[in-house]
């Protein structure tokens, strides 16, 4: 159960090793520390801190879902744009705890203003007051169960005294499996790009697993950037992209009362601020947004709980990109659909159910279906040369692409899910013990 | 694999014996008859006939699906309201199969009507000649395979032969049998009652199991009655009972493009035709069909793929109904709600999060759940001396129930489902093979 670093990549039951993830190192104005406080009662890293000495702009997208939990609605009452650190706990998700969860809150943001106060004057020529409104906090972990405030707090100076200046892959990774529950390997993404002529980066930790649906279930994604972009831009870049990448993916239809997905940036790279969506000079990091925000989508996907599949649904030439959408769900989120492909099975059939059951009226006439580049249905009609043999075939890969031609349009949307297997079951059978 | 009734009740992997089953005989004006038309290469019974010597009204409900089987096309084309046989055949779904599916139909029906107006005439004092069109058709199976036309033509003449008038529990218990596909037990049902001074029979015969959901997926569900009583009556009384019945039941949110649901009325008892809904002499008649209409209806929940438990979830006291509904299904539909179930863990967290994502409005603090008669959460808060030991001896039983108190209004509704196992990922990864 212990996930840290120093054991993790030796475990047998991980599928990653340090050497398959990008090199992300430095973003100026950003340190991170992680530490125990043995939320788990074992040894593993439970709390991971980004602290951004100088403040950060920054934007947030949360859960759909009707019931939210404490630290969503703490963020969401935060009337400060600039923010100094973002603390994340895993095994509780303060969800369903009440005035007291949120209450839990309060003392530990109090804490946390009066510690890193008492760093900035330790350690910075211009030390600034923070305050209790300028820390964020992510949850992820059991509903309902009390808050466990007292051994967070104890934790605090630990995370304090970790805080170093310039960061490297080591520490990403370290809070990359420190904001982990049931994943089975890390999520780290990075992508470089130009504002004007100044070099930017974009760097991504993020965990899912579970209930990850649309809407983005039990999944934390934080972005960071040292590009200098207003808080306003930071939104609609982030709910722009959210759409196509961790709004794309599903692994079992639930959804969590404590999605969160946030971008921060420190502007240490001294780009002019930039405070319009339009300017012409977002577009290479509108694009590079997208790719670390796709990039750790698909990693949560590919490592839903039990995956052994990674599948890619993509439905093509629908008349709205809203009927795209939904047909491309239907399938994606259909345990049949998804059985079949973890038993490598082509049950084309369980597809047409799906898009059937999408309540969208199709032309049969119309229809075709692949699986990779081979074309199963087309026209509404299976092929008379259909080989199920070659489709069994390209069923054993360990990423598979479906493909649905609606072809009463030009829309197209792209989801992304895992299959189905026993070891979800095992997982989710048990979580809690 | 196969599944005749001579080893039916000695086979280990059942979970039923004959003598759980009510006592089904004879309904007057009704015969059935099953035989092999070996489509599962063995020697199992996969064609059922329930023959109507004297005809019977009927009417039917079908799948929501957009993608609907060829059968169901043919039932819906047929303007004929009175009907002389149902033919059912198990796996070939007669779905996706387009134009030669459906010609495939009305090769059968023909061959139907020549074959039983020859039996007409030679049994019968006024023999009538039997039309196409007053044959209709259940078909249940892989979807997209070539329908087997000739293996079931080939088979027409054993189902005549073994006609006769009248029946018992043991050719029931067949005919459950023979419509059945993963189904690990059959389903029967009946319950008797007055219409006037006359005695009533309601008979019925179901199959669930897989892709079972509101909407009705893969289910099959015949009613017969001897009661005398229009198609326009049975239509009301079927559309207006199965929407508490078939339409609340749930076991992957998946949806068939095969569902049926049908009522047959043989006016054997004579009681005079009843042509108005609001006909006071309905009312008994009306509760023992909503009677039988649930027992197979909780029997395909309780049977869903791989179940070990069954799931009854009540919603009460919502501003409406379709709002306890929403909330209902979104419970009885989670992945996570059910596999935490089926590993007998009380946790209730996931129920809260069913609740939020149902994405209706509700007041946290009037919300109560119970699991059996424990109640967990009041007033929106965990009651202090909960006492979650208790709970988890109540989630050892086969039955839990789940009571979610929504405290905004007087409308309820009750959705049945059943937990999700590894079992449900072993039948459904190799459903074809």
């Amino acid at each position: 159960m212990a996930i840290n670093i120093d054991n993790f990549f030796n475990s047998q039951v991980r599928k990653s090793k340090m050497s398959d993830f990008q090199d992300l190192d430095h973003v100026d104005g950003l340190s991170i520390s992680t530490t125990s406080a043995n939320l788990y009662n074992n040894s593993r890293d439970d709390m991971v801190m980004f602290y951004f000495r100088d403040g950060a702009n920054f934007a947030s997208v949360y859960t759909q879902s009707k019931i939210i939990s404490e630290n969503i609605k703490w963020n969401l009452n935060l009337r400060n744009k600039r923010i100094k650190a973002l603390v994340v706990n895993t095994r509780n998700a303060n969800a369903f705890t009440g005035k007291k969860g949120y209450q839990s809150l309060k003392e530990l943001a109090e804490e946390f203003s009066i510690q890193l106060t008492a760093k900035q004057q330790k350690d910075e020529e211009k030390p600034e007051k923070i305050k209790p409104n300028q820390i964020l906090f992510g949850c992820t972990g059991t509903i309902g169960e009390i808050f466990p405030v007292e051994k967070i707090k104890k934790s605090i100076p630990d995370l304090i005294t970790k805080v170093k200046y310039t960061q490297n892959k080591y520490i990403w990774m370290k809070a990359a499996l420190g904001i982990m529950t049931t994943d089975l390997s890390p999520k780290i993404a990075m992508e470089e790009c130009k504002i004007g002529n100044i070099d930017i980066k974009i760097y991504g930790v993020a965990k899912g697993s579970g209930m990850v649906f649309p809407n983005m279930a039990t999944t934390l994604g934080y972005i960071f950037t040292d590009a200098n972009l207003s808080s306003g831009v930071l939104q609609k870049l982030l709910k722009k992209n959210i759409e196509t990448t961790f709004n794309a993916i599903s692994c079992d239809g639930d959804t969590s009362t404590n999605d969160m997905v946030s971008i921060f940036s420190t502007a240490k790279a001294k780009n002019y601020l930039i405070k319009n969506i339009n300017d012409s000079k977002l577009i290479n990091f509108d694009k590079a947004l997208h790719n670390v925000l796709l990039n750790l989508a698909k990693r949560i996907a590919s490592d839903g709980e039990g995956a052994s599949k990674f599948i890619t649904v993509n439905v093509n030439n629908s008349k709205t990109l809203e009927e795209a959408k939904t047909i491309a769900f239907s399938i994606a989120n259909s345990p049949l659909v998804k059985t079949a492909i973890g038993g490598e099975d082509p049950n084309w059939g369980r597809i047409v159910m799906a898009i059937g059951k999408a309540n969208i009226n199709i032309n049969l006439n119309k229809l075709a279906i692949k699986f990779g580049s081979i074309t199963i249905i087309d026209k509404g009609q299976l092929l008379i040369n259909y080989n199920e043999q070659e489709v069994a075939e390209y069923m054993k890969n360990k990423k598979i692409d479906l493909s649905i031609d609606i072809g009463t349009g030009k829309k197209s949307f792209s989801a992304y899910t895992m299959d189905l297997t026993k070891k979800y079951i095992e997982i989710n059978a048990d979580y809690r013990t």
